[in-house]
């Protein structure tokens, strides 16, 4: 039921509030206030004191006059601009081999970012204290205090509950049952927001990368543990459990080999989570190796499997492969005709554009989410 | 952004007609104008003057008063009521044995239903013609005008664009490519809504069947040539191209048998339309006839591959499973044996409550979707 309620005066001023930031934030140049009045649909004297409120919190400012408008007549109306450098938003990236950070202003524009290696046998703790380290220098780097962090995204393999706590993963020493989202807001005043991360990974695809404008597409992050991220008419699809897109399991139903088993060239599965093992064969392949050659068709084979039954699940519009940074693009022109040849409506297939920066990517599209939500949004405004 | 809008009088008389409307519908006994009033959060004088337009226009009427008001000092208030006899909606189930139609009021209450055979190789104005009939029986045996009808909705093997044109279906001969919508528009005066069978079946179970209550639910219409239908937060996922949950063509993938060959005792594949000597073959394996034991064994391990896809890439909390009157009930244990081995978070696995039934009663329901829509909910009052 579409109902107005509007009757509580604090809600209203929320409202005026959110509805001002917006079209400031919106506009092209810093605009007036009968600028913003009109495009608000408010009283130039309600948006008067909604732009003083948000100028006291510090979410607006003065802008500073152009010279053009100094040489006309009279006092030149005053001009206001969103304060982006107000707070900031980070973006982590946990994963197994690597942790990185991603920093960014309210408008999420990225002022730095930083990467370490972290060993794939490295305890949780260690873990956890490599991606403080990395946070903590990407801060200093950028010269941004923490205070100002506004919110924390967090992208990290295994199935991610809603509390941020890790159900299962088998990718990282320590991983399941971990409460991450719990462990990370020690170090932080902020809200911290977890995720699985292929699911950010899809976020960041949509928000800047191969999936720009495109609302139904599937994100697979091939690996030795593949994954995928689906966003269904622009939204995460996260799944009942928040397992959605787990594929990895997939080779289980026909008793088939392992990916480690796949990609092998000597008999000898690689390590499960030796992706440098896999970017060798990968090349190898590229150079002739004939054992290589067949190893690398054995697991497109697989990954074609696996993304066929996410398409004719969901049927995405467009699927995005990314994970590894080189290899993969031997992988797209099979998947496309293998999918054609098994879907009905067979979907587009592309390459990831942000490649290993895809995950902490989507983590700050997280944290950028949830301020927009906070500042940008009325909930409750409309009872349904 | 949510904003109020709602400077548009009529947009306001709407709104005002379908909270009253909906107040009087949800409301226990008939209740008085100050009853509603109340629950509408409206001034008297407005109830009175949308009950006196929803009485003009047949959705409401003056309830007779119960005798215990009568006895009382002075003259009762005036008690209302929604008129759901004012008009009616069908739910039409066009299938490859099978026409089947069902007659509801404006609250989907089920006033008959008629069911008739039809060969699986009558052509497709052969198959348009039966349901004709079926609806004209169904509405002759009920004595309801033609004229009163408000919505009707079709369910219908295949993928169904989004004007009820059928894009592409394999079970009915000279289906693909049929304006299915178009078609049926010509026998009714009132919008036609045509929907894929395993949507509408999805549709029903969670309206009055296994699903009520659960939002997050997989319908699997087991079959010669399998599909389902899927529920993501309560609503139908269709799909980009409306494809998802088209399993069926699974099975190509790893090249393997076809349910038609999986289920033959002979060696010979069975029609991939007799669904009568598939539960010939369920019948014989309950009897202990080794080799249709075997078959069925066969085709439920290709079933739960099927099933498993599904439940990986979208994490459900429930699986229906129908299609077939008879031979289902053995597929259960082995499919949530299976899941539990192969799904990190194994959703429940229950029959269908709806049977044979649910088709047409998904057709209903989306119908009843439809005037609902139309009556009770107020677009346009929230720009986002």
């Amino acid at each position: 039921m579409g109902r107005l309620t509007g009757r509580d005066p604090s809600l209203l001023r929320r409202i005026n509030s959110a509805v001002v930031l917006r079209a400031l934030r919106a506009a092209d140049g810093p605009p007036t206030l009968s600028d913003l009045a009109q495009v608000a649909e408010l009283s130039r004297p309600t948006v008067e004191g909604v732009v003083e409120q948000l100028v006291e919190a510090g979410l607006a400012a003065e802008a500073a006059v152009a010279s053009g408008d100094v040489r006309r007549q009279g006092r030149p109306a005053r001009r206001y601009r969103f304060r982006a450098e107000a707070g900031h938003l980070l973006g982590i990236e946990i994963g197994p081999h690597r942790v990185a950070a991603v920093l960014s202003d309210l408008c999420g524009r990225r002022l730095g970012t930083v990467g370490r290696a972290v060993s794939e046998q490295a305890t949780a703790d260690e873990r956890l204290e490599r991606a403080r380290a990395v946070v903590a220098e990407l801060l200093r780097t950028c010269e941004v205090p923490r205070s100002t962090l506004r919110a924390v995204g967090v992208g990290s393999p295994g199935i991610v509950e809603a509390d941020g706590t890790v159900r299962l993963c088998t990718a990282l020493p320590g991983w399941t049952g971990l409460p991450l989202g719990e462990r990370l807001r020690r170090s932080f005043r902020c809200p911290v927001l977890v995720e699985n991360d292929a699911n950010a990974a899809a976020l960041a695809e949509h928000w800047k990368g191969a999936a720009v404008g495109v609302d139904d597409a599937v994100f697979v992050l091939a690996g030795l543990s593949p994954g995928a991220g689906s966003l269904i008419g622009g939204r995460l699809h996260r799944g009942f459990g928040g397992a959605a897109g787990e594929i990895g399991a997939l080779h289980l139903l026909g008793r088939e080999a392992t990916p480690e088993h796949l990609l092998s060239t000597t008999g000898e599965p690689l390590h499960p989570l030796d992706e440098a093992a896999v970017a060798r064969v990968f090349a190898l392949a590229r150079e002739g190796d004939e054992r290589a050659r067949q190893a690398v068709e054995r697991f497109i084979r697989r990954l074609v499997h696996d993304v066929a039954a996410l398409v004719l699940a969901l049927d995405p519009e467009l699927v995005v492969v990314g994970g590894w940074a080189t290899g993969l693009d031997g992988v797209l022109d099979p998947l496309r005709r293998e999918l054609e040849r098994y879907c009905l409506r067979p979907p587009r297939v592309a390459l990831s554009l942000l490649g290993g920066e895809a995950i902490a990517t989507g983590a700050l599209r997280l944290a950028l989410d949830h301020v927009e939500e906070e500042l940008f949004t009325v909930e409750g405004a409309v009872a349904r």
